[in-house]
């Protein structure tokens, strides 16, 4: 079986030895901090060292059980029912179940290789005058589509314009295999932007910290929403992810990850060229978890995952990403935890699937 | 300063060498499994370990953060708007406020030492229809009241008649000082009671593992809502907790926490009794966190609130812990975190300020 179906690290990627002696030295440093109820906004020593990253206060911070729980706080905040919040196409489908939770109508804007349509996404904002937007501006999950820096700075206008706040989720940020980093939403926007990110993806996702920061009156409020929520976050998993930063381990961390990622993202992206060709399009990322592929010949999903499944292929529903129930004709295929031998065979097997579909 | 206002456990009942070994244990057994998502039920080997002991199946248990996030889930999944949750008067503060967040009308029954008033309840039922109710059958958190079994066998009689659910909150039932347990809810209507409880009280809060167990359709409700809120919750905590019991360290741990509580109860029941004569009336609670007094003069809470803290007195607004609003002469008492001494210059000076009120 080779699955294309969730965006997982490698688990050769946990730096298992590094986090035991991490997880020692948290409880032996801060064991009465960390074994009691806490702040709900999180392990201070962990916001003080992202403060300092970031250029922030540690007020400005919040430390959460992953940034999904946080997109929530933030649909039960800032959205809700009457409310509008406007999400590319396709976008995170776990994003857009949580968002629609709370009630508010979740709005797709069709996504281009370099960011959303901005014509649509200019109309979709006047004419449903949404609350916030949510957007994945680098290496965007699930197309691997990188929002240029003309449209950033068209986005954060608009916002003003429009009186919106803008929600970037960044959990791929630190992996870029080449290429030079893009303005985050936040230095365009900073009175008006929250920031998402995890070390899902750079450590561990089953430690769930995930981090919010922007401005204090909002996080302020998301940390209320924390409160009467589960009072106070995991703080062990914080306090291990704050142990590994200050032992000065996570440039290297990162280092390992491009060096295991980026080849498996070019025979990802030589596996499509070979096998895709008039079959369909997709996204060259230079960084992140996933290529986007968008196949030319109208398919039906439930069929494709069907006779994939046969074959020994786990695909994804691509009508999960689409907030319009599009995306029949659309696959995520993230290729971190894929070995590459696995990602060339998986290439292969759906290109003939589809060929005789 | 003395504070009566949280109910959290003695840091010195922290067992943090023997958790550190359990970590230690937990990430070279289980790293791989620990590291990535799970399942949004919660780290298994627990879940088997838990199921032994409750007799059911793994599936018919969650594993989240803490009891309070479950509250939620049962609140989003179970209520909502236009449907009624019957509680207790008083009740724990924060399950009010998480449950009317769902939109339900959150509905209170007045409580005796031996649990509701059992005429009210039936009325409350008739006139409110409600969808659940939630229930602290042991040792009350705020009032230290313990539900007789005639009165649980009746709630479960009701339940059955007029069809509601029954969320039973259980985290202090092990904290019994003396006495018999009476039975759980979850024995007297099996198919329709979701028992909440948590390591909080027994092993540490801030690991932030809560659990929740019952008939297997409620448990996969909120278990589906748990991964479109947080994907999966904080394995390593939930790891630490199955090492604890599996090294079986909990029997020594409870005998541990009896050891140092119930002589601190008995220093709180001994200086009521002794301050309080003709001021108060209170329960007198076989096990738990907390006594809970009712002041026989009329008080204004936040003035009181007021003259404490200049006292060097840290309360709780009663308020919160009553659903309609009254409250303002009722204090809860928790006694774990305090040495004896200080809970009995605590009370002796709450008395002092009382007189003179």
């Amino acid at each position: 079986m080779i699955s294309f179906a969730r965006g997982v690290p490698a688990v050769e990627a946990f730096p298992q030895e590094e986090l035991l002696l991490c997880t020692e030295k948290a409880i032996r440093g801060y064991g009465a901090q960390i074994f009691q109820y806490g702040s709900s906004l999180g392990f201070e020593p962990l916001r003080k060292l992202l403060a300092e990253e970031y250029g922030l206060a540690p007020d400005q911070i919040l430390l959460s059980q992953g940034a999904l729980q946080i997109l929530d706080f933030i649909g039960q905040c800032f959205g809700g029912s009457g409310c509008s919040v406007l999400v590319e196409l396709p976008t995170y489908d776990r994003a857009i179940q949580t968002l629609r939770r709370s009630g508010s109508a979740v709005i797709g804007v069709p996504l281009r290789e370099d960011g959303p349509e901005m014509e649509a996404f200019e109309q979709a904002v006047r004419s449903s005058k949404p609350k916030f937007i949510y957007v994945i501006p680098d290496f965007q999950n699930p197309s691997g589509s990188t929002m240029s820096e003309v449209k950033r700075s068209k986005v954060a206008a608009l916002a003003r314009e429009f009186d919106f706040l803008i929600v970037e989720d960044i959990p791929y940020r630190k992996l870029r295999y080449k290429g030079s980093d893009l303005p985050q939403m936040r230095s365009l926007a900073p009175e008006r932007t929250i920031t998402l990110s995890s070390f899902s993806k750079l450590l561990s996702p089953g430690l769930r910290v995930g981090v919010a920061y922007g401005p204090r009156e909002f996080i302020s409020r998301l940390a209320s929403q924390a409160e009467s929520t589960y009072i106070t976050p995991s703080l062990l998993p914080q306090a291990l992810v704050y142990e590994f930063i200050a032992a000065g381990l996570m440039p290297g961390q990162i280092k390992k990850l491009h060096a295991l990622y980026a080849p498996r993202l070019q025979v990802m992206l030589d596996a499509l060229e070979a096998e895709f060709n008039g079959l369909g399009t997709w996204v060259k990322p230079e960084g992140g978890f996933f290529v986007g592929l968008t196949m030319n010949k109208k398919l039906s999903a439930p069929e494709l995952f069907r006779k994939a499944k046969e074959t020994g292929l786990v695909l994804t529903d691509g009508r999960g990403f689409f907030a319009d129930g599009q995306g029949d004709n659309f696959l995520r295929l993230p290729f971190c935890a894929l070995k590459p031998e696995e990602i060339k065979e998986g290439v292969h097997t759906l290109a003939s699937l589809i060929r005789e579909m």
